[in-house]
């Protein structure tokens, strides 16, 4: 039995953590304090501006893990961009930082909602995971799709940045209520 | 009755034109070559590395309308990000060039086949449309939704940079054979 560890107890990690559950996996959840890291996927299931001081408390534990950046790293100061540079991601500046680590970005296109229903409308939930290792990226996507869910290869890290497009553009239907957040966009094959 | 003008004739052109003629409009299509305008709402239905041509050959007889922009400026040539500067997308581009006229994003999230067959999956299929004129936004949701499809309002011009990430990232999935050219993002309301 595969080990995935979740740093944060929100929304996002409970419903991670639901899946992977569902699919088999020992969940372990991890807090900002620090711990000892047992799983072989570590999901930061954090705010972005959280990111930073993940990285410090856990650090060297993080080495030859695939970490799961699920962030969405909106302004909110402005609403109408993201924190990160234009032609960067979230999950290029984490990778940048953990370079001993394997990035992965997933999640983030999806609402927790949707991952605990594990539909959205009549179509089952997707996860998009972008990276740039295919064993990492097929693990992923092993424990999602033990969940029930459905994974997708979104393809390289550099696709983090279509794919944080993709969820800032989520959030602003939502927020201006032209989607539900228990609904948004649902990937048909 | 309301005109759309269509430039161009391939199968998006056809869609597009499908989709306004059912909802009662009056649909013609215009040639690279210039031609009368006349209709208020004008549709580039060309690549992107044509626009320029369109614009050149057209010029004054678009002041005064409704461009909508339904490129995706992918590079060929790397198949690996879009030919748009990282902090601005191909409707910002062509806004510039067009100062007389009003410019909207539409219809570059959605394969052809999902406006002729009215879905994608079992979902309504939906054209996002983003742009700084809500009377000329609604108009065109008016056009769209008048043909059987959801229209939804996806924000200011400045939100064309999210569709174009999210139509490139639908680009690269159908060409990774992940999705169907039938099919790709439905959204649920």
């Amino acid at each position: 039995m595969s080990t995935v560890s979740i740093i944060g107890n929100g929304n996002m990690a409970k419903a991670i953590g639901g899946v992977a559950a569902a699919g088999g996996s020992a969940v372990e959840y991890l807090g900002r304090e620090g711990g000892t890291v047992n799983g072989e996927v570590v999901v930061f299931a954090v705010p972005y501006p959280e990111v930073d001081a993940v990285i410090a408390t856990y650090g060297s534990a993080l080495a030859g893990k695939v970490v799961v950046d699920i962030t969405n790293p909106v302004d909110f100061a402005t609403f109408d961009g993201l924190a990160v540079p234009a032609d960067s991601s979230a999950a290029a500046v984490i990778a940048a930082k953990l370079p001993e680590a394997t990035v992965l970005k997933a999640f983030n296109t999806n609402f927790g909602a949707t991952l605990v229903s594990g539909t959205v409308g009549e179509e089952t939930t997707t996860v998009l995971i972008a990276g740039d290792d295919d064993a990492a990226k097929a693990a992923l996507a092993g424990i999602v799709t033990a969940g029930g869910l459905n994974a997708v290869d979104a393809g390289s890290l550099k696709r983090a940045r279509e794919l944080e497009s993709l969820g800032f553009l989520q959030i602003t239907l939502a927020a201006a209520e032209r989607v539900s957040w228990t609904a948004g966009f649902a990937l048909v094959a």
